[in-house]
């Protein structure tokens, strides 16, 4: 059978669209989230156009072969870990990007990075809003697949906010082109949305078409240090009650101290928390409200915060904030975990957060986008102490555990990927699930489609 | 069989929630719409649980009947038009709102009005943006099964992106609850995405958690008139392309008279077509941003441009936009119409459409939210003579052709229903028609959720 499927892809598609090599097809077997138990696929395909991807689609129906989507290989759930015998589609040639400043849109490749995206955009004096944290690694069709977030969403919302259509390669092989650039259409069901977040499960993303909008203003900027993990969560949840900042980030004790140490930057290190908080209205405005975070944080029990409109230096601390994954990084290995809860129980979450590390005796840096009550913390893992490997992964399940006893969620922007897909049903409960099944099944009847993400991996062969 | 379910009906729900008398029927059978096909309903059922609504739910699978949600029946496209013999299931009674200030969102029932849900939350010092011309009479329910769009989702979107969560009975009966009070969850598919803008046809919508944001600044106003349709449509274009206005609208010379003939506000009637545009930056920003789109207007030859922070005469201006419908249904029984195209094409489309009403010798004055490319032309009809009315829909038809061919939508916010449940297909092709299906038939395989809205009804009976 995967002979056959080989075979044929060999005589279909042009020479250079087959990684046959074992070294190269190696690495592709893995995502950012190191699944040990990746699979090794039968080959690694790196097509060009839509009409390749639907004879790569055809195929593996035809032979019933698994196939990964896979953009740039940043999940960080094992949304694009390879399976045993299964095709690996990389996206990462179709990366061609077009702005249309008439219709303040783009339509991108999958394999067009955050980046790029942002850059073609600004060209034209407009701006793609969501940026996940690895924005300059992770590429557009990923950040669809996975309705990726980010810093900015907190005002300016995430990915599926963004999306006006798409093309999609269905599991049969047909081609469809959902939306454009009509901004509002609602005729038939709401399809774009249902891809969005679909992580390669119900077909394969060929294409995007993205709104955008006018360039952002400068904005001002706020970081204050907090003696108590709650004094910072309360000020959050003031913040937010009244304002709409354009940035409303998290870091506890860890997480700065990671940072200093990655960076020199000298955060205060004897702070529970720091908050960094940034406003773009126009600039009086933008100075007004900051004042009034910083108000808000001083009322919280503060023991410092500081104020500047200065661009550069307000970049330095949002820099430290998005440094802070790979400072942790630099620890060890670590699982990245992506909790959410609502905004009144981020306290909970986060003090819960640090019992089950004490308890575990495993180190847990916590970040989080706070204003969305969407948190990181990082287990950090020792590859070298498989007990400690076994206390990590322990403490990683209570951390959902926690979260959904909170009313809050598995995963806020990352995914369920492999990873999660234990905790899902635990989550969603047995009639969503179900619910779930239902439209995989409807769209994707053998289950060839990223199979083990999301869903089981089922075999349907008859 | 009929007849077997209402006694059931009668059995397990109160006597209140069951209308049988024919003359109130009668007033459940149509909606805005004014469908002369609407049919005879079994019975209209009033329940005030998603209890009650299971049940009904159940008995209506058991026997196969036809179950039509309903809220406050405003819609345009006939998406809750009684069907013969079927149930109409009215969520008017449920009708609670509940603000959460800590979390920045509210929970609604279904039959609450949008206006009311912007009350409640203004008592906060909350504002949910979504506003269709009839906020004041259509209910959050039917906002949220059409994904409905209104005046200032050209800034603040539309309806789909304020919905967090909701439960819903499902055609089998289950109740789900979907999403919550979490800002950002990707944990399985984006159902409830799927269900925003599904018009009934994938199960009752019996609860809506809706996000808030902080209350809006007082916006600053312009008017402009315009010589030409394309000089009005080539300013909405320039102001786009660099601008996000909290308001942009139009209104041609046949809109402007109607208005001017039933409110005497003497709108310049000279003019081809008028724009009213708001800015709610902060207040030296509005005037500033104003004072573009003024200057833009007049480049692009505009005969008149006004200017004005005083709140109360620019909301003079915005009730002007906002009575243009019913002005014009003083003139006679109307067909409105909801078609949208990118941007650039609008010149086109509001040509086009001014071509269609002198070739078919029917008046169509029509509005648009311009700064979307979503228009309404309003078809007027004459109910007393039959020949008119054969030609205005004819001429109905030709402007969702038109809105097709300049690669537009058929409905940019009303929701298909039944009214333009003919051109669906033309307008989405075979093959995500087909998808649409398959959803809905794994959601729905008997075929009782409001049949004929969307999708051919289709006797499933075996």
């Amino acid at each position: 059978m995967e002979r056959l499927a080989l075979e044929e892809l060999q005589q279909q598609l042009p020479a250079d669209v087959l990684v046959t090599n074992p070294a190269t097809i190696e690495s592709y077997r893995w995502d950012r989230a190191n699944d040990p138990e990746a699979g090794t696929p039968l080959v690694v395909v790196r097509p060009t156009s839509t009409e390749q991807v639907q004879q790569i689609v055809t195929i593996a129906a035809k032979y019933r072969i698994a196939l990964v989507p896979r953009g740039a290989g940043t999940s960080l759930s094992g949304g694009s870990t390879a399976v045993d015998n299964g095709i690996v589609l990389s996206l990462e040639r179709m990366n061609s990007i077009e702005v249309h400043p008439q219709t303040r849109s783009v339509t991108a490749g999958p394999g067009a990075l955050n980046a790029e995206v942002k850059v073609a955009a600004a060209e034209h004096g407009l701006w793609y809003p969501p940026d996940p944290s690895s924005f300059e690694i992770c590429s557009i069709g990923g950040n669809v697949a996975t309705n990726a977030g980010g810093l900015c969403c907190v005002k300016y919302g995430v990915t599926t906010d963004y999306v006006l259509g798409m093309t999609v390669v269905l599991a049969d092989g047909k081609i469809i082109t959902l939306g454009g650039p009509c901004i509002k259409d609602v005729a038939g069901l709401s399809l774009t949305k249902l891809f969005v977040g679909s992580e390669g499960t119900l077909g394969v993303i060929t294409e995007v078409h993205l709104r955008l909008i006018p360039r952002q203003k400068q904005p001002t900027t706020m970081v204050a240090t907090f003696p108590s993990l709650e004094s910072a969560t309360q000020a959050v949840q003031q913040i937010t009650r009244t304002m709409r900042p354009s940035m409303l980030e998290f870091m506890d004790h860890a997480t700065i101290q990671a940072v200093n140490a990655a960076t020199g930057m000298g955060l205060d290190d004897q702070a529970a928390a720091l908050l960094i908080a940034q406003s773009d209205e126009s600039t009086a405005s933008a100075v007004e409200e900051i004042q009034r975070m910083e108000a808000i944080c001083t009322e919280q029990g503060a023991t410092e915060a500081f104020c500047t409109d200065d661009p550069e230096e307000g970049e330095a601390f949002v820099t430290a904030r998005r440094v802070a994954i790979p400072s942790i990084e630099r620890m060890g290995a670590v699982l990245l975990e992506d909790v959410g809860v609502p905004l009144p129980k981020l306290s909970e979450l986060v003090v819960g957060i640090n019992q089950i590390a004490t308890r575990h005796q495993v180190s847990i840096p916590t970040m989080a986008h706070a204003g969305d009550g969407n948190t990181h913390p990082l287990v950090v893992l020792d590859p070298t102490d498989p007990e400690q490997q076994a206390r990590a992964h322990q403490a990683y399940g209570e951390i959902m555990d926690l979260a959904i006893g909170l009313g809050g969620t598995i995963t806020g922007e990352h995914g369920v990927g492999r990873l999660k897909r234990p905790w899902l049903q635990d989550y969603l409960g047995e009639d969503i699930m179900e619910l779930n099944q239902r439209i995989k099944d409807a769209l994707d009847p053998l289950g060839i489609m990223n199979p083990g993400a999301i869903f089981d991996a089922t075999d349907k062969e008859n």
